[in-house]
């Protein structure tokens, strides 16, 4: 299979790639670094992108951010800004490089554990992840010519304790190559409109 | 108690007002029709309305709007529509009114059947119920003083068959009456951060 990594650059996105390099053709497509780069928020950028690396047969999505900051002190503009970058960037991917994909090809895109277990500081990027992981639920039975989608909800990872450990005290993490085996199975699995949660 | 309930001239809301009226001090809101409006689009629309009726008890919303298209023809734009409306609509009136409560307090938001269940043409609505439950279940745990948060999330409404009937072939559709009683178990009882499903 060909298949595009977006966010390639990241923790997920390398284990990822890591994971499905040994079987696959995998692009590996960053944000602001490597050969192939993207701006999910930029459609002309989306097609540009697979302008140059032709029809792929998956497309893996392991990026966006999200704000985290005390509800009480929230503005809509904080709030607001996963649902611009995480869920839109990821939305825009769908809507746009589904053309790109060769019959039968899959997305799997990425939510994450806030939200069906909630956290402080986490009210946005709850939103956004449920946002996520009902847009799958729903584009799924709308995509034509067998298209897949799915969604892997990661845990926070091993390799992100040091930066993500004090808004996930009690929390088993996960590693990233345990996180990977999620999109593994998105991709060279045959189901969709599923959520697979690694929590 | 007294109450606000914002969208209280639509299908749900007016069914919520008459339920919630035989025991409670009711505040019918809409969005331009009424006594009391509010756009919920505009921070300081939000600040005067509770300027006007003073402090409440619980807040209800059962307004907001989505595009329904098919996936296939949904550009970026019109995907943001619910978000800026059904969604940040709810959000805005969280974020903003939650000065407004009396302690031990209460919202009430509203998602839909939408996404738990998914239906052709509803990849946006699934998105915007699916960030409004992630929402509540986030803030929950965040909000001060005792407040509560929770959604329901209702079927078709026997009385909107003629408008949505098409979009829901072989649901059960629920008559306005039975769905105002999940409003009433959410202001009434002791919950927080819970869903309640009217399907």
């Amino acid at each position: 299979m060909k298949i595009a990594v977006i966010g390639a650059t990241g923790t997920v996105g390398r284990a990822i790639a890591a994971e499905l390099k040994a079987r696959h053709e995998v692009f590996e497509i960053g944000a602001t670094r490597g050969a192939h780069r993207v701006d999910l928020l930029d459609l002309a950028s989306i097609k540009r992108l697979f302008d140059e690396i032709g029809r792929v047969d998956a497309i893996v999505a392991a990026a966006g951010h999200v704000h985290f900051g005390p509800l009480v002190k929230m503005t809509p503009e904080q709030f607001r800004l996963g649902l611009n970058d995480k869920l839109m960037g990821q939305v825009n991917l769908v809507l746009t490089a589904r053309d790109y994909l060769n019959d039968g090809g899959s997305f799997t895109l990425t939510s994450g554990i806030v939200g069906a277990a909630p956290i402080r500081e986490g009210a946005s990027a709850a939103a956004v992840n449920g946002a996520i992981e009902g847009f799958v639920r729903g584009a799924a039975i709308e995509l034509p010519r067998g298209l897949r989608i799915n969604v892997v909800s990661p845990t926070m990872l091993e390799e992100a304790r040091e930066s993500f450990g004090p808004y996930f005290r009690g929390f088993e993490a996960a590693s990233g190559a345990r996180v990977a085996l999620a999109y593994s199975r998105s991709v060279e699995g045959a189901e969709t409109g599923r959520i697979y949660n690694v929590h």
